[in-house]
């Protein structure tokens, strides 16, 4: 039987951006784009090119994806033509490949918050499509607060579908916009907008979590014949979301009646990095990945019930309705450490430390990691200090020096110029090799601005590790991230730092403490010690 | 038109507790059971008895509700009676007018998880259900599995509920346990369960969010006919999580077709608690709040993207399926650099600040703030520090105190038990009312501990601000967070402080620096300010 193609599109950069609290810097876009193309989207929207410096700047120099890069706008005012428009052409002089237009299609919004009139609207609508057209591009029209309109004057919401479609519209997106409409609505309505003439396969879908169905509507829209889907990773979007695309995803690959059904650009193998992707957005967004989310989350496959922990012994389908490997997730007993202790004689084998399939130590381990995890320390990311964590309870670990005592000052004041100043000093004091060594330095950068007490720290460690020095002259301090959770009883700060030498080598390490300076020295001395070990340093008396 | 009496079964304290992280105290057992009877459900599952010591001792002293409570339990197992089932025993032992027992329909599990024929399983059913009914109990019968062993063995699954109903069951419980059943499976089999002769009005659906569908397939299931929702507040529960009751209640009492069908428990008065019960189930567990929960997230009424915000200005009912005040929620509209004038002039307003519609500061401000947050600021979170912004551009802020300067310093070294000890200190000079003055503050919890270098910043600023500090002794810290984000060319950090006082006031403002301490500082001193200004703090020349 011949799959039909069901296209995804996501919308991350774009409606993800209004999420409360998410402001992406263009970087961050990129970086976003990058994890997408991976996962196999078929269009990725950037942005609104013109609306804000920073999707102006990600259109500026748009990465190279193999899925459709496509950039979003209005369609044109009334009063104007398309092609005199400069909202749209500020779109449009982007270039991507598809460009997707907002449009009204309820009677009520076209009066109220437009203020024109009915046909005024039906025009915009036809003439900014054709014109995207007549440039070349796929042009889409996402028609804004669809399902509303169609339960208001459904007569006039299809005509504004029909006067993008008879325009050359690749793609009619029905939007819900407030999120208000339940499934089993969602899939009517498609059902007359097919039977009145807009075929399934022109038609997408895109909704909103306001009343937790987002992705059941959006199945229930593909039930009844829409071949586009819309969302974003993690569900990220305006007020409660948009259609989870992380759920989405796995759901219509796996899921009865969708599996199978569909040709899609996922491959199994990027499936099997969606959990990855997931923890990709959330960490480049510093934001606490959801352990209840469906498939990614870590609490996904984590059986607590003592009934669920042993039966799934016997038969992980019992209480699995998808493998975790599947998604790339991995499942939680803990009940028994039997599952968990392969799991870590491979992540150890994987840092090149062979252990012993029934050496006791093991279990020492993970209950240590257990420990450290219940305490603050996030081991998933901080790779490097798993590592160190583990070597420590095997007594792999060299002291190569010793660190006695150190002091970080800040200080803000008035200069001799009567303006105020902030300046940053550490010392540190070491042994190494028989010998006590004090460094002391600032921390100004190449315009002399001061860097704070971690950068001041960083720079008095790494300044004179006498025989060691050699080892660590090339290391620099790629990314900080800091964050506050939760450390049992009280509140503590979380340091990952990533490190980098000339190699290309990267590697993370953590520390946590009530104190945010002692949290990144703890996770400093980590990665200066992975660095040492792994370049094989010798081991001189501390 | 006579209304359906529609049962809503709160599973909180029974799945609920099988949330990953989360372990419940007798006592705070208690305090959700209230929150819950408050809420107007029907029924709360109080926990198993017998099961563990806090469920037990839970039992022991069971609140008085207007909800039955309900003890949770299994079907008495193989050969023994089920009045010698020890563990049946505890459960009816706990006395409560209700109890509810799980049981297998799948005939999978019956063979594989339990290890017994299938007409023994069928028995165990039939004979525990009857006991119950025989003590005088109102017996329910949890149907585990249903959906998959109806998929797989329709006729034995028919089977076994047919058991329980002969045997006097008030409801049979149709249970999605793993989660994997989407919303037209549930919807379809509910129909046929009906059709083969159990009538809707004793069937209940319980379900889980493995696919992010519990809402929807709860909803399925109810247009189907069943007249019990089981869930959890918040969606808490095993793996992903139940059926949150927090986002099905209101959609069964305010959303088509569902509004004004039903007659529940739930008061339009109730409803207007639900936000607040949402918070307080949060705040009894120590979980951070969802914002992007439906109807009761921080994020569910925040109109962020600029077009939607003016549209709301126009009309509310735009941009929201529902009224913010009907869930208790209220609606938000932060700023950003998505905003526009209308949006800013509205929030202003709310502020007390009063600007003219023509005056052109309005776009001084909005370009301050877009600058601002092209620097690293966020406000729309940091509504306090936005309000001082514009107050500054308005030139209506008063400088209550001058900070001439501040040093931090952080030493940590061996103390006199040769143990790494850390310590923090703060001096701030502050000049206040023509008086310089100088404060020096540790930085040591209850235990003695560190609490690092802005704990101590913050006690130095508050401790003496002369004529000011009456205003700002019941001032708090209550939250701290930091993050690394973009400053224009340089990673910068950026802190955001929530403060609270005693009348119950929360308020959060944010500061940015490449010195994590300024940013503390920052922010630290918008607090103070906010504070004065709201609480009308005279002006003393500093």
């Amino acid at each position: 039987m011949t799959r039909e193609r069901l296209f995804l599109y996501d919308t991350t950069l774009r409606d993800g951006q209004q999420t409360q609290g998410v402001q992406f810097s263009t970087d961050e876009k990129r970086k976003i784009a990058g994890v997408l193309d991976a996962l196999g989207v078929d269009y990725i929207e950037g942005g609104w090119p013109g609306a804000n410096p920073t999707d102006s700047a990600f259109f500026e120099a748009v990465p190279a994806t193999r899925a459709r890069m496509t950039a979003f706008g209005m369609t044109k005012r009334a009063g104007r033509s398309a092609e005199n428009d400069e909202v749209l052409a500020s779109v449009l002089n982007a270039g991507t490949a598809a460009v997707c237009l907002v449009g009204k299609t309820h009677d009520f919004h076209v009066s109220t918050a437009l203020g024109i009139t009915l046909e005024e609207n039906v025009e915009n609508i036809a003439r900014s499509l054709a014109h995207v057209g007549g440039q070349g591009r796929e042009a889409l029209f996402d028609a804004e607060h669809f399902f509303d309109g169609w339960k208001a004057n459904p007569a006039y919401a299809l005509e504004c579908l029909k006067a993008a479609s008879d325009a050359g519209a690749r793609w009619i997106v029905l939007c819900d916009t407030n999120g208000g409409t339940l499934p089993h609505e969602v899939g009517r309505i498609v059902g007359q907008v097919i039977a009145a003439g807009i075929p399934g396969e022109r038609l997408g879908i895109h909704t909103h979590d306001d009343t937790g169905n987002a992705v059941a509507a959006s199945l229930a829209a593909v039930e009844a014949g829409v071949r586009q889907v819309q969302g974003t990773l993690n569900g990220l979007g305006e007020r409660c979301g948009n259609a989870n695309l992380t759920t989405l995803i796995p759901t219509l690959l796996l899921k009865a009646p969708f599996a199978g059904r569909f040709e899609t650009g996922v491959t199994p193998e990027a499936l099997a990095g969606l959990t990855r992707a997931s923890r990709l957005l959330d960490d480049i967004l510093n934001r606490v990945p959801l352990k209840s989310a469906p498939y990614v989350g870590g609490s996904a496959f984590a059986h607590k019930a003592g009934l669920h922990a042993s039966a799934i012994l016997k038969d992980p389908s019992t209480y699995e309705h998808v493998r975790p490997e599947t998604v790339g997730n991995t499942r939680i007993i803990p009940m028994s450490n039997q599952a968990g202790q392969s799991n870590l004689r491979r992540r150890l084998a994987e840092a090149g430390i062979e252990v012993d399939k029934d050496d006791p130590r093991l279990s020492t381990i993970l209950e240590e990691v257990k420990a450290r995890e219940a305490a603050g320390y996030a081991y998933d990311t901080a790779q490097a200090s798993f590592e160190l964590a583990a070597r420590r309870v095997l007594g792999r670990i060299p002291r190569f020096f010793e660190v006695k005592r150190y002091r970080v000052t800040v200080e803000r004041r008035k200069n001799k110029y009567d303006r105020m100043v902030t300046l940053s000093e550490a010392v540190v004091v070491v042994k190494v090799a028989g010998e006590k060594k004090l460094s002391v330095s600032e921390s100004l950068d190449a315009e002399g601005n001061d860097r704070g007490p971690v950068n001041a720290l960083s720079r008095a460690l790494a300044k004179d590790l006498g025989p060691y020095q050699a080892y660590i002259d090339d290391m620099r301090l790629v990314d900080f991230k800091v964050r506050i959770t939760d450390g049992g009883t009280e509140a503590v700060t979380r340091v990952i730092i990533d490190s980098a030498d000339r190699s290309g080598r990267r590697w993370s390490t953590v520390g946590v403490s009530a104190n945010i300076v002692d949290a990144s020295f703890e996770a400093l001395l980590d990665a200066v010690t992975w660095k040492l070990i792994r370049d094989g340093a010798p081991i001189h008396d501390a």
